[in-house]
């Protein structure tokens, strides 16, 4: 594949606009609750303070700003076309999990909000030296407007939900959701309240289909592939498949030191099994990956035998079928270890998500982007880029029920992701926002040429 | 062996017995903190009610009672040969577990009541119609003076550390433990005084060797051996040598999505094969009891692979260097299981105790009380008693510093323990009261023979 860039834009002005990012990146790991460590949740200081720093941000490249009614922040970019043309909105999150990197989700909004500046820049859309920087009333000529999105709750680090803020611009928000407490026992309708948000007004924050031309979002991957690969972009094809459930193993609490071997019903040996079963099973099969986090035995004591274990399994495939599949072979590997062990089992789900396929035009287009980015090497081994699933959930998972979604993959040196330790260079920021920057315009050459 | 009564008392006077036992079991199971459970733990309102029980039941069959520096109720009988005899104790705890059984320790105690009881019969030591049940001053013949005691807090139920009231009576308080505090934050020193014990004083509960003739305690089997073995009693030949160490692994706490499986260090699987291990291990032993009670891993996130998993590792045999040699195989395996996974672990011992033997006279005495209650099938198959092994811990570990101990353990039908369900046969509580009156008569006829 060999695509001409659309994009006429110096090299320097493209390490500028990464080195901004991960300038700003590092502005706002010092909006924190935790010192020396990254933790910015929904609805509290930080979020305010963070939605702020944005909000300038956007205007500084000539978008109007403002936090809708959950909470997220948007800027936007008028086209020339009129006042109340569709969006295409790029984005993700700026929300946190707790001692948290500074770049998931972050580099995919700071990123964004450079795209539109390289758009106005001369070289950009409207021509050399068409984009006088910072007069307000410029308006592109783009035929969509172009929206930023800064979402918050995307983790679920304060409520234990995630996803909230993309759910809200949706249309799905649950009422239910509004009793959702804190660790602290502060409800989120409390926490809004507070913040400065009307519960009342949520609905205002929906998105209507006919307002939007797509979802593009940039992100660190959560993985080592690309790395692995030598290349600095992919494009992901779908967002996993992903079941949650809570496994209670009942055995016998009885006295450590008198019950010998043969009468015991260890819930925790049973538990222990059945956690490297996830791993035996899952490792044998493509794009599926099991993973037990939450483990506890009681009642705890150390002389009695755990006569209870309860943990979780986290499942995650690339396809449904593929994911159903291997959680019934799990459940009849657990029916056989209870059975051997006396042990009785039982699970509840607390999530199920769909695998969420990108849009095969915005993919496309995503491509094109960045094949256009030529010069660069982003994949090794000739033009095509790598093409990658995304174990982990995203805002365009909610997004896909309303737009046509898609998303680019930056690397991950380490693979480390919900870590101090997680990484992007500048390098392959720059490369993620001229990808970007490409695929608008080769978006907007598409639907000109349709 | 056959052996000849030296007890000629009535089955009916040793059923009446039992029965007295049973049905104080349950009086005493409704002193409790917790409704519809049974907790009696150091130091509380339930300690001082039961205490006032026991001296009640021990002034009722004639001796007198005083409660120590350290909360344990004593009850003794003078002997005839004068005031300041040495004593034979017999005896054990009235503290439980949380949510406990009736029988554990209590059983121990009451029974001890009752053969002092038996002992002033008709048919008892002093001979046809010598005992004038009820008269305060009546000595008894036999060559040492008896007394019954109940200690506190054999459990470590509030305080954490176990055998509190027995070491008090061994001479071997530690000082630091009045720092030590329960779940409450209130320390042992401050729980003591409001209980009316003043600390500078625990010293006073010490007993000399000198003092002291022996201490036999009955108890329920915390297992199934006997009730396996169709027998209803044995003597305990060794109390358990037991290690116990706090374990954590090392490993790295990663996004469950994004990392593959050659790039995890999970630290909960890592130990999940290591609790595996300990039961593998010590499975293939005789008399070692490995168990793996307490388990959590952190960060503990349903979508975080665990970076650190900690688990407590108790280990009991009946010889301290077979107990010591399994250490040092499941050292070796944990090595080789962490490493093969990439994660580091370490350990901490919080606990080890060497195993007490049995002093052989009382052993012997024992044997010829099981033995004496011929008539009663105690042994299955012949006159010879079982000799068990004690994996759990008792009083008798602490005394066997300062004086011989026997113990003699009772059949438990199901083996469970320190648990609602635990329970003994009125017909074995029986039979556990008359071997362990005709040990106290055996004893006093070796010592006259000596």
């Amino acid at each position: 594949m060999t695509t001409t860039s659309l994009l006429q834009i110096s090299p320097d002005a493209v390490t500028a606009a990464a080195r901004r990012v991960m300038e700003r990146c590092d502005e706002l790991a010092r909006v924190t609750a935790t010192p020396r460590a990254i933790e910015r949740v929904y609805l509290t200081h930080e979020h305010a303070t963070a939605n702020r720093m944005a909000a300038g941000w956007m205007r500084e490249v000539g978008m109007s700003s403002r936090q809708d009614a959950a909470g997220n922040q948007l800027g936007r970019l008028e086209t020339t076309s009129g006042p109340d043309e569709p969006a295409l909105l790029l984005g993700s999150h700026l929300d946190t999990v707790r001692n948290a990197g500074r770049f998931d989700g972050i580099t995919g909004v700071l990123s964004a909000i450079e795209v539109v500046r390289l758009l106005r820049a001369p070289g950009g859309p409207g021509g050399p030296g068409s984009d006088p920087f910072g007069h307000e009333a410029w308006h592109s000529p783009l035929p969509f407007a172009l929206e930023v999105v800064a979402f918050w709750d995307e983790e679920g680090t304060r409520f234990g939900k995630a996803l909230l803020g993309s759910s809200a611009v949706a249309g799905e928000w649950n009422e239910d959701w509004w009793n959702l407490t804190d660790s602290g026992g502060t409800s989120l309708r409390v926490a809004a309240i507070e913040f400065g948000l009307d519960p009342s007004r949520i609905g205002e924050a929906a998105r209507r289909p006919e307002e939007l031309v797509g979802y593009l979002e940039a992100h660190i991957e959560q993985g080592p592939e690309l790395h692995r690969r030598g290349e600095a972009l992919a494009v992901v094809s779908s967002i996993a498949s992903a079941r949650r459930f809570q496994v209670t193993v009942e055995g016998e609490a009885r006295h450590a030191g008198g019950t010998p071997y043969d009468l015991r019903r260890d819930a925790l040996l049973g538990a222990s099994e059945a956690a490297l079963a996830v791993e035996r099973i899952c490792r044998a099969e493509h794009h599926i990956i099991g993973t037990v986090g939450q483990f506890e035995a009681f009642p705890g004591g150390v002389n009695i035998i755990p006569g209870e274990t309860r943990f979780s399994i986290d499942l995650r495939g690339e396809f449904d079928g593929e994911r159903d599949r291997v959680w019934g072979e799990l459940s009849r590997e657990l029916d056989a270890i209870m059975g051997r062990r006396g042990l009785r089992w039982r699970h509840r789900e607390i999530h199920n998500a769909a695998a969420v396929g990108c849009a095969p035009l915005l993919q496309d287009v995503l491509r094109e982007g960045i094949a256009g980015t030529s010069g660069d090497s982003v994949a090794a081994g000739g033009d095509e880029p790598s093409v990658l699933f995304s174990p982990a959930g995203h805002d365009a998972m909610t997004l896909a029920s309303i737009t046509d979604v898609g998303m680019l993959f930056l690397r991950n040196p380490d693979g480390v992701s919900h870590h101090p330790e997680e990484a992007v260079s500048v390098g392959d920021v720059g490369r993620g926002i001229r990808a970007l920057a490409e695929s608008v315009l080769q978006l907007a050459a598409d639907r000109r040429a349709a």
